[in-house]
């Protein structure tokens, strides 16, 4: 009999297993695709792969910094075979941390489960464990639009990253994180991009200010935006959208991508006796209401992101092995958005502190670092920094400039640590790098 | 009356400046160059703007992400007026943040001083403060090596930013930070170099490790190294170097550069009874012997980075206001070094550690980050954390790879907070990133 069985490979089934074997504990990993998940074979590292290479093509044809190129063109079979062998690389790397679990490739079925046993059914075979780790993940969720099932002319992000040939133009429908990511990398390798919106500004849940000043970026650079549109209608390749007012548009482009958002993989977890409400239900120590069931990840819809998941295993584990661990709750998280420039956003918005009252919040230009100017010519930026008037604790740091997405691990530090303002000045930030607008904004 | 007289507006006199104009004080400042001290005009901020060029020479150049150009080529003179543009703008912002300060441009000495009273003559003008401040900088040192004098085939490294055209081959004396940094840049244009170091290794006080896997990298791309070499003369453009064997060698070059280290500007300062030993002395409130008389950054021989001379001129304008303030020797201090990959530590090494006794010392490729991976193809690079056994504290990072200089505030913040690695473990990461690899690593 198993410590644990774990239903799903992705980072948050890789991350536990590794974690409990460590510990000395015999662990059996179930996964139906491939070891890495959404995250590592159709999700965060096949898109930044990619965005990376239409990163070097746009600055290569860039004259800004005084290098001339003639003839600069992407190979987008290249990029994809590059793509496909970093994924194998890491892939192997995470099949390397769990040297010491039974990985078995396989569609798994709870077939049984009672408060000390759980019986698992794959690939015809039977295996039995203590416990229960459901880390399942997320799967792109199909809106019931008309004409939008069957049609060829529809991708999902996994057949958007895997396409054989670009289209020349693309709707992108739903401007959320995945939507925002793919129109920057359509955008820059020369595609005509469309977002359709349904709410009034893209990426909903950041800072308004930044999401504004992307909103004008990247219409500058050709990207039409539909906001306050709902699709209504597919047929073959063109889109009826209505805005909030009833007018109904068509829209026509070569691909649709849809790009409105996961779900949680619950297929054949239904009628295990689990609480479930949209995703699993579970405490901030990633128990479920069954004694000896943990669910981690998407398969939660707390937040579909692969460093929460990741966070989770650690402390499902913990839990597991009833050592102590910080609840899920105090986590503070971040998040970042891989458009170009960057977006990295952590603790509350200005719009949520403004609601609240007793938060001073402090923004300047991301121009105010010399290393941001040498480096970002032309372009625009920003950096806000949210504390609590009171007790000077700094409570949310929003980036919008490259590389936003290495810095904001140093302010989720700060919040986690619950930092004064005063704190933070006594950190010595080198110079010059882009990371000391954090300290620079107070 | 002024409050406070500042000799010297760099890094240090503006910040310094600022917070004391801020906090209602009568300021003057006297500047005999331009605003912003070496780092801004001569310094930091031009190289990595031209760095930054090069780099994208590079980039250019490189098929690995499945991007093609052809006749690619920089521009000497358009890298050199956005050099000189961004200088521009810089200052510019310098000089707003001394706006409600008077800004003298002029070379100052201090004619008079008393314990309560600083008389300062500037153009021919008396100007009298309570206090003074000094931060006069350094300069670059010129060894005395026969044939070095008036060569116009030497530079130092103002003269190698300034240069009008780029030479065929450089041979660099000094392979610390500035020379390596010059490498970088020449080699990545094209320049053949050579680089000759006294000590075994370049980059002496960085982790041995790290500075083997540079030179590796920079010698398979065609740097030559003189490890334990000192030149003894220079004849036009020739160098007799001689290593610790004695046996003597020539090399010849288009231009030398010279990069053996800066010394205080100490210049007009040596009747003030000041304490001075190689800088001026100061106690961890950067207050010298003389009680109205503060100094701080370069002119201190402290540690000579533009951050270290921030940081310590925030201390004395704390100092003079009599608030309270971290003493200097409680800062932790990163540095950077921005070769192509770039260096960043923070804390002690792993041979201090080594020598103390005490330590564990955790060490992973940077290609355990998916990120890296993603942006660095074919890149070798290092992680280490070094935290005491007992206490489990964090007490060092050491990081080779991109954008190490982005990511290393991360590991200050944590050392200077005194974090454990399960405190740091507890911080979410964002993913895909390169700074998760500091919490992997553990």
């Amino acid at each position: 009999m198993y410590f644990v069985a774990i239903m799903g490979g992705g980072p948050a089934g890789y991350t536990a297993g590794a974690e409990l074997a460590k510990n000395g504990k015999s662990v059996i990993v179930f996964e139906k695709e491939e070891l890495g998940g959404t995250c590592l074979n159709v999700g965060c590292i096949p898109t930044k792969t990619l965005l990376y290479s239409a990163k070097q093509f746009c600055n290569a044809q860039s004259e800004k910094y005084g290098i001339k190129a003639e003839n600069v063109a992407f190979d987008w079979d290249k990029m994809q075979q590059r793509k496909d062998k970093i994924i194998r690389k890491l892939r192997a790397g995470v099949k390397q941390q769990l040297t010491n679990c039974m990985v078995i490739k396989g569609e798994a079925t709870v077939v049984e489960r009672t408060d000390d046993k759980v019986v698992i059914a794959c690939n015809g075979e039977q295996y039995t464990a203590e416990k229960l780790l459901i880390c399942t993940g997320s799967s792109n969720f199909v809106p019931p639009i008309d004409g939008i099932e069957n049609n060829p002319n529809v991708w999902d992000s996994t057949a958007a990253l895997q396409a054989k040939e670009l289209p020349q133009s693309i709707a992108i429908i739903g401007g959320g994180v995945i939507g925002m990511e793919f129109a920057t990398l359509f955008a820059e390798l020369g595609v005509e991009v469309s977002v359709v919106e349904f709410m009034p500004n893209i990426l909903p849940n950041i800072d308004e200010q930044i999401t504004n000043l992307l909103k004008e970026k990247y219409q500058k650079q050709g990207i039409h935006f539909y906001l306050q549109n709902k699709v209504i209608a597919i047929n073959e390749n063109t889109l009826t959208i209505e805005n909030n007012e009833g007018t109904t548009t068509t829209l026509t482009a070569d691909k649709i991508l849809l790009s409105v958002g996961r779900r949680p993989n619950l297929n054949g977890l239904e009628n295990l006796g689990l609480k479930i409400n949209k995703g699993i239900e579970v405490d901030d120590f990633m128990r479920t209401n069954l004694p000896n069931v943990y669910a981690v990840g998407d398969v939660t819809n707390k937040i579909m992101l692969a460093h929460v998941a990741t966070q989770q295993a650690e402390i499902a584990a913990k839990s597991m092995l009833n050592e102590p661990t910080i609840p899920f709750g105090e986590c503070v998280i971040p998040s970042v958005v891989y458009t170009n420039p960057e977006i990295a956003t952590v603790g509350i918005t200005e719009q949520t502190a403004n609601q609240l009252g007793g938060y001073i919040i402090k923004s300047i230009p991301m121009s105010f670092s010399g290393r941001f100017v040498a480096e970002n010519e032309g372009e625009n930026g920003v950096c806000k920094v949210i504390f609590e008037e009171k007790t000077q604790i700094i409570k949310g740091v929003h980036l919008f400039g490259n590389v936003s997405s290495e810095i904001i691990a140093t302010a989720t530090m700060a919040i986690q640590q619950k930092m004064t303002i005063e704190q933070l000045k006594q950190i010595v930030f080198p110079h010059p790098t882009v990371s000391e607008i954090i300290k620079e904004c107070l």
